[in-house]
């Protein structure tokens, strides 16, 4: 075989093979209709590393058609999507409840024996969490962890394609529901967002089924797959303009404001269903919000409890940095341990179920659990602390346990103070260390409760201060510290994912908008520090996961400045030209990576004339050397042979294939000789074709090698191949900054670097991103000066660069700054997935 | 005198009579001090077309060592902006609550006299309103309307600088304070956004001159001005979530998620202050929401109730719709019946005059006025709506006027029903009406406060249709009319502003989010309805001021899917080459229009190098052919021929010009002669130097004629001139979609067509416009389908234009659309400022 075949040796075998299954199963039964479907999937077969979006040329006129009722179909998305996002979310609730529940009965029904009662307590947990990281692990990796990092990364452009399949959507839902249900310190609304996304593009490919057309736009998915996220938070929350606002702050970096309205719609629908289920579910009366709270109206705090807020709100800020710190260093230290490692990578097991076991074994109720509210699960401690009864003015009991689950807070012999530290302390790290196990899971609920556990120990702290409140004048206004612990979970929160509109998720949450000045406050300061010490949970995961997203520019950093195109391009770029032949085109799409390839006039002018997307060229190919050409020629050479051809309708039975001698080496080399019989079925008639079709193309006999050398040689027809005429330009001299603001704005993959017209050089997301990590990364981590976003602005939009001439005249003088080559290590294999895809 | 000096001759005739004048001054006293003045005045006028942002590459250095401290500064420029808005809010209420208290005075005293006091209730917002307009009118025209239009467009990217001056901050100011004293229909947020944006203008301008560098950085100051609308809705209702995020719906189109801190903070601090100014007045105890609710918290709202609150936005919607086309009608009317505008221009205080005295007239409680609460403030009425008591079950009078204010609703004849839809309907047109007065004003609050009242009337139906409430089994929860006021007031401002955030708003400044649900369901349904009918409010004043701003483009005009940057591109280029004269660059900056102007490397080749700012070029033809150069031209001259110099110190004297001929034509072609007196004072000196420098410019000798035509027909030195290397680049065959999406995107103001990189045209957000709306545009306004947001997605990314080759090979065919010359009356004035600015 010459290395010709190389690549189209692939199709032909699998054809091959394939031609001669169904032509066994033919022959049983079946008929000449089948034989159609073998054209079909050939088609298929040729064209299976195509994008589904490079069709879209095809629909554009469907489209067009479709467009009118474009509005409509938006909406039924949107509802489809709430509703089913709603029902899983409730489901799930239910289900994690149940598993609660079981877990409670079994350990309350074994109340005798201690030891039973242990291992009933631990033993659960450890089962449930080491099932869900087996069964994510075996079914889809891909559902391990938060999902919000591959969102933002998805969001950016890049394609994740297995992110976003079904094996991963039942994989993360039924491992979120096992890993919730064991009540280890795990969250539900990364996850969540995750789950949306899934359930956006799951419910996209039905409807492209069903409907096809509009559908299948895959720009149109994008933007579906951002109202999705905020769906995803806003049913888990039932808080859909913290849904919303969460979802842009956490995934976007340029938003569309015409974007905002399909979240709204959609997280208000499924927040709307979500709730509604409870109500007929006879848990509730009437609609309302998920951790309601009965503070005050009147006077819900004092203008001079501000500074408490504020110091609630900065303590916040530490412990947030403090929480990605911990979690960072975890995973490090894992890594970079090799014999754990090595281990772990063995036994993958091993660490969720350690993990499992020792928290639960901490926070078994008899145990050290009897002084950090071990019994409770996170919702029954939330409700419990967001209580508007002040704790520590109780006394030891008296109404204290009016509602069962304070009860958990009081022990006879330690202050509730010591109850909250230790539980503050022990879920600190717990959490730190449960989202690091293989499973699908989120760190933003553990942390609220952190946060709203520290800012009931303030509030309590402020009640034993100022017993009677802190107002001078008139009425006495007691401190609320139910109030406090609002404030705290929301700055807390904010603080780990660099957010703050968990201030308008925790109003959503507790139905109450009255601390809205202190929440805001203390979620600003806590923002502002948190962002001076550390990346966001989410940046920082990406970091970790080495996904390819693009970072953001740091300050300080003024190297930068003067960083060009020039310095960061791949001056050896793939490209074809018009008068590139078939041959040419074959090498340049075996080289290549990038998903499209640059068109230039001729290798002399070097003159770009547009881009071609890599399946374009390959079915341009498959056309020219296609098995319906190779049949072609092989009839044309049979005629021209004289031998005698069978004519049956549409069909063209190519037989006699025997006169021509057997090739030297391939495996299946055997020649059938089939006579004509014209007084055959339909159905044998399909078998003979079928396998004479599968003969000529398994067997690359020595005419047809001769003839596809010809065919490689002859120069590429663009007639019927879509080019696009205006690919995205840099100029050599572009900086950094603006090269930065484009690819971000534009969410841009690439874009050819041209010098008065002539491509020079390629720029893609990779060169970009390492260019920027190759001056800011010190530790492995970026870290974000204070509110970067403060920072960003006058840098990133720096559009106008004013340079002088003589420097555009000598342009190829010694570049300014030589760049490094960028450390093997880079070479992720993630990175591949976008730059290949 | 030749042509070539018509540009030069404006600036000599000025420099002349100026340094005429200076020199009689100089006589007098001064000395030698003031000459150096001479000179900075002439550059000053050399340069008065410069952009005060071509100096940006002077600062860079500056920049970058002041970037370190540029997070601290950001931090004191916003909590500036706050304190000072806050402030200017707090004290325009007090001074609007005085205006109104005054009215209510005068009106209670004259009670014995109908007629008094009919004459005291009208005059009194006449007058104020007349003085408001005719203030306005002399100060700053700019300052009238809400200003969030233009806000839009500034944002944008379009220079609208007499918008963002002092005078205009003064006149927005006071008009706005006696417009709303006037207890007229008219709100405080639109103008409120305009106002902080005036600040935050004159507040960097003010630290620019204190501290340099950074605060004149134009980019960062947009990006102020876009958290400088926040800080204007969030102080404005005391809301800084809702302000935050009206601004964004409102102004911008997409939305850098690093800004959204900036607005967070400044608002919620801006919010902090005004609310403490209140509670340090003693009006308030503590913080709380601006227009307190107090419904009940447990049982909101029945499920069953929900259809209500959809029905509710959907009446809301087709009101909203309604609103926007009555305010637009009542000005198309105005402008078209030429009598009524020739008079009115006129006598610009005759229509607001009569306005207000027709809708005050109305509203005299006496009068019609008892029949809709006209005695009643629009706070007073606002926190009468959202009452939490139910109106129509009180009864006749009992316990119903334990608030002053409900008893306006109540008359002793006439039902609270017909009271309420009184109110509805006149309150609806007068609001209508009212803003379109030339003062600044905004609808918000107007068209919120006849919401309320709406929804205030269904809710006050279903109380009577359900007395003891919906809910069926257990305990009785009656209907809470307060709770449909919210919804309605939410509802109806959202479709008039197209707007979601009202929600937000509402709950801010009610300080109760209970009714969540409903609220947002009723906000999406009238955004649905309203935006399927009309275009919002603002785009309405965009269309009717004729502001430069790139509409969005419309749906279900395929025919635009085919129009491409080469259909509508402007080919006749100015442009510059590198071998270019002086007098090249004369002309072309004597003709072109735009802000930048092209360089190609020769007019063979056309291969476009980059761009360079109109204001660069002329410095360098000044520096070509300026007072410098002159001089020096001169005394050379002077040495050559041997005529006697007097130099002393630094100062070279030129004297004894009258041994050459006078000019034949100019003016003031007197010739005067000076002997040299080396025994002459400093000032003496100076004096007769400014003389002679005066002379020298005032007078183009023959000499320096011949001089000026040498240095024109020098080529160009491009050493010293900024040239911007990568301008934007399209191709003719980008469609107008990707076009605007790029324009939409990056701000641009225009962008170059290159082919294979010679340049063929240029394309203006000028061309844009009129590309869009030729083919949009029917009834003067645009027509928004329903959702547009929907709509525009699917089609204003469409980044990848796949097209048949053969169609590239055949590029200059005849253009598939030509566009018709777009009619002259588009040629508004305002469209030549983003043009030529």
């Amino acid at each position: 075989l010459s290395p010709v075949f190389s690549m189209y040796g692939r199709y032909t075998q699998e054809l091959g093979v394939y031609a001669k299954e169904e032509a066994a199963r033919l022959r049983d039964g079946g008929g000449l209709r089948r034989v159609t479907s073998v054209r079909s999937r050939s088609a298929e077969l040729l064209e299976y590393e195509k994008d589904p979006c490079a069709k879209c040329h095809v629909c554009t006129s469907r489209c067009q058609k479709f467009l009118i009722s474009r509005v409509g179909e938006d909406w039924i998305f949107l509802i489809l999507l709430g509703l089913v996002m709603a029902l899983v979310s409730w489901v799930m609730d239910y289900a994690i409840a149940f598993c609660q529940q079981a877990q409670k009965w079994m350990y309350g029904g074994l109340d005798s024996n201690m030891l039973l009662q242990y291992l009933a307590w631990v033993t659960y947990p450890v089962v449930l969490i080491t099932f869900s990281a087996g069964f994510t692990q075996i079914l889809s990796p891909q559902a391990v962890g938060s999902g919000i990092p591959e969102m933002k990364t998805i969001l950016r452009g890049v394609v994740l394609k297995e992110y976003l399949t079904f094996k991963t959507f039942v994989a993360k839902v039924i491992g979120l529901t096992c890993a919730l249900g064991s009540g280890m310190p795990l969250g539900k609304e990364g996850p969540f967002v995750h789950v949306a996304s899934l359930c956006a593009a799951l419910l996209s490919k039905f409807l492209a089924a069903l409907f096809g057309g509009l559908y299948k736009n895959e720009l149109r998915n994008t933007e579906m797959l951002s109202a999705a996220c905020a769906v995803g938070v806003g049913c888990c929350f039932a808080a859909p303009i913290g849904g919303v606002l969460f979802s842009i702050e956490v995934t976007s970096t340029f938003f569309a404001v015409r974007n905002y309205w399909r979240g709204f719609f959609a997280a208000t629908f499924s927040a709307f269903i979500f709730r509604v289920l409870a109500v007929w579910n006879q848990d509730e009366e009437t609609i309302t919000a998920l951790f309601k709270t009965r503070f005050r109206l009147d006077f819900p705090f004092d203008l001079q409890e501000l500074p408490a807020f504020a110091i609630l709100g900065i303590a916040c800020g530490f412990g947030g940095a403090l929480f990605v710190y911990l979690n960072r260093l975890i995973v490090e230290c894992m890594r970079k341990q090799k014999t754990i490692n090595k281990f772990l990578l063995r036994k993958r097991l091993v660490y969720p179920a350690m993990v499992t076991l020792i928290i639960s074994t901490l926070t078994f109720p008899p145990g050290f659990g009897q002084f950090m509210a071990g019994q409770l699960t996170q919702h029954e401690s939330l409700v419990a602390l967001l209580d508007n009864r002040t704790w520590c003015r109780q006394g030891v009991a008296e109404e204290f346990d009016y509602i069962s689950h304070s009860h958990a807070w009081k022990h006879p012999q330690v202050n509730v103070f010591i109850t909250l530290i230790l539980f503050i302390v022990m879920k600190f790290w717990m959490s730190a260390v449960a989202t690091t196990m293989p499973v699908p899971c989120g760190a933003f609920m553990p942390v609220f409760l952190i946060g709203a556990a520290f800012g009931r120990l303030v509030g309590e702290t402020m009640a034993i201060m100022f017993p009677d409140g802190i107002h001078a004048d008139g009425s006495v206004y007691p401190i609320v510290p139910g109030g406090y612990a609002v404030v705290g979970a929301a700055a807390l929160s904010g603080a780990v994912t660099h957010t703050v509109s968990t201030a308008v998720i925790v109003f959503e949450l507790t139905g109450q908008i009255s601390h809205i000045l202190p929440v805001m406050i203390a979620v600003i300061l806590a923002n502002a520090v948190a962002q001076s010490l550390q990346p966001s949970l989410y940046d920082s995961i990406i970091r970790i996961k080495k996904l390819p997203y693009l970072p953001e520019l740091g300050m300080g950093h003024h190297e930068k400045y003067n960083i060009r195109v020039e310095d960061i391009m791949v001056r050896d770029v793939r490209y074809i030209t018009l008068s590139s032949s078939y041959r040419e085109v074959q090498e340049v799409l075996m080289t290549g990576q990038l998903k499209t390839l640059a068109l230039v006039e001729s290798t002399d002018s070097m003159i770009l004339l547009g881009s071609i997307e890599r399946s374009q060229l390959q079915s341009l190919l498959s056309l020219q050397l296609g098995p319906t050409r190779r049949l072609d020629h092989l009839r044309r050479h049979a005629q021209d042979n004289g031998t005698h051809t069978h004519t049956l309708g549409a069909h063209t039975h190519l037989t006699s294939l025997d006169t021509m001698d057997s090739p030297p080496s391939p495996p299946c080399t055997h020649t059938h000789s089939y006579t004509s019989n014209s007084s055959n079925t339909s159905a044998r008639h399909g078998v003979r074709f079928l396998v004479s079709v599968a003969e000529v193309i398994l067997n690359p006999l020595p005419q047809i090698a001769e003839w596809e050398e010809q065919q490689l040689d002859e120069p590429v027809d663009f007639n019927n191949c879509k080019i696009d005429p205006a690919p995205f330009q840099l100029v050599e001299r572009t900086s950094l900054h603006k090269t930065h603001t484009i690819f971000s704005l534009l969410g841009l993959d690439h874009a050819y670097v041209t010098s008065t017209g002539r491509l020079v050089g390629v720029v893609s997301l990779r060169e970009l991103r390492k260019a920027i990590e190759g001056s800011v990364t010190v530790t492995g981590v970026k870290v974000r000066p204070p509110l970067a976003s403060f920072r960003d602005s006058g840098n990133t939009t720096s559009v106008s660069e004013v340079t002088e001439l003589h420097k555009l005249w000598n342009r190829h003088r010694g570049l300014s700054l030589p760049r490094e080559p960028t450390p093997p290590d880079m070479e992720d294999q993630l990175d591949l997935v976008f730059l290949c895809e």
